[in-house]
């Protein structure tokens, strides 16, 4: 999508009073994002992005604001929400929620090196690590009660291989539930586009509204399965080491979690499989053009359902 | 002042495993301020300042760490203290309470222009408009009874004509109390050594430890007698409009502000040729190699008794 709510300057400069940052210099409408409305925001004090809310509503935002405010807080390099004057993180602007972030700098790297995934590797822990005192509480949306849904709506599209093989790996899933495993509040889709670096540094961690609270391996099987792949989906292990020796250094694996390692892969592939194959067979209006192809994920799923001998471990 | 107490990166490695920041990169001993000892510190997650306070108390620094985290989640360019993973904003390192702060960017202006003094302004005005919503209460440190007992203090170092000089003014601002203006967190001390410039633009303001609740109009004060006056303490038109023209855009004086203004800027002049005084004649050990002259505040005291028909207004 490109912006969806048009906010004209003198809008925004009348909305802009109940914050504490100034005037407005300048505005540009950013052509990325399928899920909100976003602006490059200059004021007299500083730069930062506003984003209006097209899905999420005002009852569903302070767990994601919160967060992003507590990391933040912690040194985690995330779109800090500002306050307005009041103190609140949100308000309205043009019928949608709005809020203010703070401008993260860097850029999307698309051919991650070791040295890349292990800078990855090592904010998610800090994040998980941060994650613990957060108090705000909201379900992984995509988590297994999202699987079966999506699943009886997809699987009329599909073949009889593939809709075996999602049956079958529901049905497996289902038996080996990690419920018990460390949990807290995990970005759940992070992905190489929403991690800016700066250099060999990570400058800005992004996009956390498909966060929730799950189990926190869950979160680094859905980034290893992008981050440390070739194009066919097979895992790249110099990549993998390098992301899961910084993730272990930070926050250690537990048993129970290095014995789970097998079955999170296969979930964390499960669930974009099925958000693909949703978005492909069940697009919104207008948004056919942004579907990814669902057989990368099918792929992945595949793969790590029968993995050889080089699953990866630190 | 260099560095008072040293950290080892040994020791502040170890430290810094309470945080989510990553591991210790590089750590350089900063050669400023009288107050603290400060290092810059870069980790794995980014770029920050320690600070050991070495006359702040563990019961004091709450009001000082808050501010500027409320401030920092309002928009405000100020040094926020980073959480560790308990959410604590400071704990002991090498026996003093230490905290982390975001890092801030730019360089000191010494001699400004108008423009500086507007940017100056118009973030004066935001943060006392974000800091109205400020929980913490410590009153001004260097308010009204300190001048007292500071005054007690140095009146034997001063000749006659001083000495009546500091008993009639005291006597003055004792006869006109301005505790009914709108009052809130101040910084009380924004002189042009505690704001950074990028270009045109403010990056940072730093060094809030003599903040305190007290009229916001005697920050201005402070900020005008340092930022719109001439080396013979007479204030500067151009600079001075400049500076209150872009606070009033932001946060408008009320009617009993404009009265009481000529007596605010003698407040603040007095509070300055006191500490001045203070650590001129009652040094710390170690600590004279800093004093500043007493005189140039005592010729603004005199030049804002009797101001001629210059005094700037907006």
């Amino acid at each position: 999508m490109s912006v969806f709510t048009p906010v004209t300057p003198e809008q925004l400069s009348a909305w802009l009073k109940r914050y504490s940052i100034g005037a407005l210099v300048q505005m540009q409408g950013i052509a990325a994002g399928i899920e909100n409305t976003n602006y490059f925001v200059n004021t007299t004090g500083g730069n930062f992005v506003l984003t209006l809310f097209e899905k999420l509503t005002a009852a569903e935002l302070p767990f994601y604001l919160g967060l992003t405010a507590h990391l933040a807080q912690h040194g985690i390099p995330s779109p800090a929400p500002v306050a307005d004057l009041d103190s609140r993180l949100f308000s309205e602007l043009n019928a949608r929620p709005a809020a203010l972030l703070s401008r993260l700098r860097g850029e999307v790297v698309d051919l991650p090196a070791p040295a890349h995934c292990a800078e990855v590797g090592g904010t998610l822990a800090d994040m998980h690590l941060a994650g613990q005192s957060y108090q705000g509480r909201l379900a992984n949306p995509r988590g297994p009660h999202w699987w079966r849904e999506a699943a009886l709506k997809v699987s009329p599209f599909l073949d009889a291989e593939r809709a075996a093989l999602l049956r079958a790996e529901l049905e497996f899933q289902a038996q080996h539930r990690c419920d018990s495993l460390p949990r807290g509040p995990i970005h759940a889709d992070l992905f190489r586009d929403n991690v800016l670096f700066q250099g060999s540094r990570i400058g800005g961690v992004i996009d956390f509204y498909f966060a929730g609270i799950d189990c926190l391996l869950f979160d680094v099987a859905v980034t290893l399965n992008d981050w440390c792949v070739h194009p066919d989906g097979k895992i790249d292990a110099p990549r993998a080491h390098a992301l899961l020796a910084a993730y272990h250094a930070r926050r250690p694996f537990t048993a129970a979690e290095h014995h789970a390692w097998q079955v999170l892969l296969r979930s964390a592939a499960l669930r974009f499989w099925l958000s693909r194959l949703y978005d492909f067979y069940l697009p919104r209006p207008g948004e056919l053009v942004h579907a990814h192809d669902p057989e990368h994920f099918r792929r992945i799923l595949q793969l790590r359902i029968d993995p050889g001998a080089d699953t990866p471990w630190v």
